[in-house]
């Protein structure tokens, strides 16, 4: 059994700068119709940095999604067509300051599969240099270097909610049995 | 230092059955100005279920947002105001056809908090009693029961690549020790 949802109209009600937004109707596999609200996003790359002591770079910001401070990792929005890799070594580099000698992907994924476009990817980074920040305008941010072990106790503990920052946290101990 | 973004205005640009959206208009601390797109979703739940042989139930279906085929646990969206417990122990009733003896929080996460509202509160069920789905209209899906254990390999090797789906894995395994 295969599934699929096939368009027979779609009208885009949102055009942002950040997304997005259509309204469609589909037809499901037993011919019945549905509407359908999308979030069209480029999507998104992040970054999980380690250094030879085995220490994670987060971000403290404040998200007006969440409507609070979050603790993250580097990433940003892909600009249309850009590669997730470029993305997420630019915002390693602007939001923590460093270089790696090696990036290689950890994980993609869909953070709102149902209603949202977003595809993220995130990269495992290591032998780093570190630099100073470089921060876009309208982007206020305080970087937090701590051993990957306690950022794993914080995703547990529920102190990091942030997604794509659990899922690279708990793929990477799996991944490297840190 | 804390962070915090004072909102100015907002204008409600899309108003519809899943989500609305916002345009704001916001102070940051350094005192500039900046514009944000928003994202407004009353949250959702799921539930990670666990029978006595360590089996779990994730469902497949066609995701528009994604623009294909997902394996998820069973989830849904809240209505406005309601309890995320019960909109899970629906869901899990709804998609699986599973009652549950025991359900408690396992964890609770925002997908995108840059540009969305939303926070997903994910239940662990045990003592399960199968009875059968009661699918909504225009929901198509097929329940796929499989070991905890080859759930968590199909995270590890990039077929589960659901969000919420993945979490709830990776964070039962670490707590359950499984």
């Amino acid at each position: 059994m295969s599934f699929s949802e096939q368009t027979i109209s779609s009208e885009t009600v949102f055009e942002g700068k950040v997304f997005d937004v259509c309204c469609q109707e589909v037809i499901l596999d037993d011919n019945s119709k549905a509407s359908r609200e999308v979030v069209i996003h480029h999507g998104g790359a992040g970054i999980l940095a380690l250094d030879n002591d085995k220490n994670t770079f987060l971000v403290r910001q404040y998200r007006k999604g969440a409507e609070c401070e979050m603790l993250e990792i580097p990433a940003g929005k892909l600009e249309k067509g850009e590669n997730p890799k470029e993305c997420a070594v630019r915002e390693l580099r602007e939001e923590i300051g460093a270089e790696a000698e090696k990036t290689e992907m950890l994980c993609e994924f869909f953070p709102t599969p149902a209603y949202c476009s977003e595809k993220i990817t995130v990269f495992l980074a290591e032998g780093l240099t570190m630099h100073s920040q470089q921060l876009d305008s309208g982007e206020l941010l305080e970087i937090i270097k701590l051993p990957f072990e306690k950022a794993v106790e914080m995703v547990m503990s529920g102190e990091i909610t942030d997604a794509k920052t659990i899922i690279s946290l708990l793929k990477a101990k799996e991944l490297l049995r840190l």
